[in-house]
């Protein structure tokens, strides 16, 4: 492995300052470098990666055993290993796109069928929901409140605004922040009698959500008699939905082998199914159950997830750029970034090995977005001319799901396009001068302006291509993007399963909220939060 | 200047790796280390800035010009070379606050008489619209739809967000990507007899915001007999609006002296006065004002933006530190981060200074956040954990707007105190092994997982305390950071107030549109780009 790193950080300062552009006299790299499978398209080509560097990238893959984890994962082996826990969210896609799947055990629990059994609950729930049939008194559901936070929220948020045009059921909503205002301003508009609340805790133990549970019980008791009646929990802890007075039959749980940023495909997505209904929700589990048997099945140099991976290996590691950006030029993807933050980050935000050693090339990078053209109007300008490199990756649809507005999607593609474009080619002080000149313009500070107009160029950027965003397709790129984060941390050497470093704040937390309500900071508090403490609360005081 | 930036280079890898924690021995660091100021509370001291670091970066500041910049900023110089323009957002808060405020001239034109106009006729028209006596036929508006994009967008959907506990008037909705679904499941829930429409477009020539606004056009006129009468512009361009067929008195327009990105101050915020009315819109411009006179007033050494500049080029410049977060636990600010990436990125986004040359030390950083408590349950494990080091900007109210949520909010405060506190102290592999220990772990992989459970501490954060997120609040928090901006670009020699790198993008784009019609790339498109462009119109084409 260590060979193969610094073969390829060698490439890298060969490559670096490279004319991009040139590298198309080859006329057939864009089809050498970009792979098609089952509707999508991924072009790697407007990158510096030619025929040797992806050589080295794949042989530092399979050096690093991605072949092999792969298989331990699918097979339910307890990769997660801090955690001592299988990862098998893919068994979740699994259950409606191949029910006949041989079983996977994990500690004696057949995990097809558990999940199997939840998942025809679950339809039988949402269908009744959507029909109208459920609650047996009382009016039809018109709002659907879901509680949750971190992958209890980022998942069902993201997929609800991405498949609005699939919504012919309740409306959502989504609640996280422990702030009051998230769940002041939700419940405001709506009506307490066709409200329905999804606690979404695994633990049942996550103190925003418990307390937001308990606010939204609050709201709905004052307005309705049958309050309890409509709250349905997704966690595994039968006590403490119990001790909340959910009924057992209003609960809907999910294996320790479903970790939280990874929880959409199972009971987490409870209100995206009451949405989109069943069939629909069941399409967004095939998409990404077939985009598991491409990564299962696909040798290394003809595997999405595997050349995705590698690109952002290539370009954070070798290159040293030290973030990258996802512009989905998808309007209803405009959560799409938030989620691969946490999908991301919290996966491969990471400085240690799965020994516990210090890992040899640090973790993952800094991702962040916001949907295109959108982003051309605001953080563009640095793209294009800052002095720090920042990747893109471009995700576009061919069509939109509103054909009278063709003339609107042709313009989004248009854009997408010349983005890309753009960051490869760039504009010389030559062209920039010359197109000054056509303008009219002369004078001692020609030149000075013109400097303002040049484009370095030969920026990296990836393209993501699909047809339309049906179910389907989200499923496939929520996978690709998982497998994704998979391979990198392979690579790194990490545990992606982990979130050790959310602990610390927790602890810290709880210390701090009695120490709040008496005004006083706990022992061992430096001298900052003390001080922010005594403000904070002496300013709440003199409201009060 | 580069002798300054030698001396703070030396006193970064000096202090780089000293304890932060120890730093708090001086009892009187947390006073020292921050601001108070006009109800806010900047809070510095839990960074490696000690007393000589803090006099180096006042030097580099005063010996790079920011006071003989601001000045001239406020005097309406044309600092804003490569434009030729003045930068005088500032005077749009002024209006209000200081109606007798001394005169500026720009090219022959009274700055703040034109602006005393305006807003006259803003808040005429939107006490009318308010009450109902506008429209003069025809039922009370009830929904505002905003149609523009980057700065005509960005700035109104964060502040009404912001500000929602003091919306009484018409409900506004943003309209700002090209992507037909945007347009589409906005105006899907609207009654076009009782919505009114703002086309905000400086030039009125923004290709994103005619196409949606003909597309409003268009389903208005489907709708009620008297569309184009409540079609409002905001604009410049006197001819184009005309020819749109919007008539003059439903024009407001603005000078060249205010830029997109700091146009929330101008009628760019009708949208927002409509909804909180005229008087709470004044508070949100005289809390601008406020800033204003404190950054002009105040001694560098107590000068907030200026501190806030200062912290931010020593984590980028000195300690190497590529991107920042900025993290508000509130969340009503959740779309801060998405507006201050375009104040901070489009501005400070550059390569080269103001005679043309390459910037010495380069431009300014990326820029990204999410609300807390969110961010703690999807990013926070790699600022905790990960192997770069991303110093975050915490901001916090003191109270909510919800006094029967008090809980809620000391839970809030709580967490926020608590993750600054985790950066700063960390655990050691020590503390790490005790904590399992007493928690009954024990065996051969004891070290290892206490490994995992290992935070490095020493990361750097600052948390700015308000009293409550009111609109005078609002307004000093953008001003604050509005001139923050300015002083990190008159430091590093760029020109914060144009934008070329997005003119690159846009004329390729227009090529590109009738490119993707006639479904041919244009001459000279690069490899990438004809394939992508013939795979996505053959996939159109399949479908139609």
């Amino acid at each position: 492995m260590n060979f193969m790193w610094t073969e390829l950080e060698a490439l890298a300062v060969e490559t670096r300052r490279r004319d991009m552009a040139g590298l198309f006299r080859d006329e057939a790299r864009a089809e050498t470098f970009s792979l098609t499978h089952d509707g999508l398209l991924f072009d790697f080509s407007k990158t510096q990666i030619d025929g040797p560097i992806r050589r080295a990238l794949l042989d530092l893959a399979r050096q690093s055993g991605v072949e092999d984890k792969r298989a331990a994962m699918f097979r339910g082996d307890k990769i997660n290993e801090t955690e001592g826990r299988a990862v098998l969210h893919t068994a979740s896609r699994a259950l409606v796109s191949a029910p006949t799947a041989s079983e996977i055990q994990v500690d004696g629990q057949d995990v097809m069928a558990q999940g199997r059994e939840t998942y025809a609950r679950m339809v039988a729930f949402c269908s009744d929901v959507r029909s109208g049939n459920w609650p047996e008194a009382g009016p039809k559901v018109t709002d659907v409140v879901n509680i949750g936070i971190g992958g209890s929220d980022l998942g069902p948020v993201m997929a609800y605004r991405a498949l609005a045009p699939y919504v012919d059921g309740p409306r959502c909503h989504f609640v996280s922040n422990v702030d009051g205002a998230d769940i002041h301003d939700t419940l405001k508009g709506l009506d307490p009698e066709t409200t329905l609340v999804i606690v979404s805790s695994k633990s049942f133990g996550t103190q925003e959500t418990l307390m937001n549970a308990r606010t939204a019980l609050r709201w709905m008791q004052a307005g309705s008699d049958s309050a309890m009646d409509r709250f349905v929990a997704i966690s595994t802890s039968r006590e403490r939905t119990e001790a909340f007075g959910i009924a057992p039959e209003r609960v809907f749980g999910f294996g320790s082998w479903i970790g939280g940023r990874y929880s959409v495909w199972s009971p987490i997505g409870l209100s995206l199914m009451l949405a989109i209904g069943p069939d629909n929700a069941a399409e967004f589990l095939r998409g990404g159950h077939a985009m598991d048997r491409h990564f299962t099945d696909a040798p290394l140099d003809r595997n999405m997830p595997v050349l995705l991976a590698l690109v952002g290996l290539w370009h954070q590691k070798f290159c040293g750029y030290a973030t990258r950006a996802v512009v989905p030029y998808e309007h209803r993807l405009s959560r799409l970034p938030a989620y691969l933050q946490q999908l991301e980050m919290e996966s491969n935000g990471k400085s240690v090995a799965l020994d516990g050693s210090p890992l040899a090339h640090g973790g993952g990078p800094v991702v962040w977005g916001e949907p295109g053209t959108n982003g051309q109007h605001a953080f563009f300008q640095l793209i294009h001319q800052g002095s720090d490199v920042v990747p893109v990756e471009f995700l576009v649809g061919a069509n939109g799901h509103e054909p009278e507005l063709r003339d609107h999607h042709e313009a989004l593609l248009a854009n997408c396009l010349a983005q890309s474009e753009a960051l490869l080619k760039g504009r010389t002080f030559e062209e920039a001068r010359n197109q000054l000149i056509a303008q009219g313009k002369q004078g001692d500070n020609l030149d000075a302006l013109a400097r303002h107009r040049v484009f370095p160029g030969n920026r990296p950027s990836t393209t993501l291509v699909y047809e339309k965003l049906t179910p389907y397709v989200l499923g496939q790129i929520i996978a690709l993007y998982e497998h994704r984060v998979f391979v990198e941390g392979v690579i790194l050497g990490l545990n992606s399963f982990d979130q050790w470093g959310v602990e610390l704040g927790k602890e810290l937390a709880d210390g701090l909220v009695p120490a709040i309500a008496k005004g006083q900071a706990p022992k061992g508090a430096n001298g900052s939060t003390k001080m922010l403490l005594a403000h904070l609360v002496g300013l709440a005081n003199s409201q009060g």
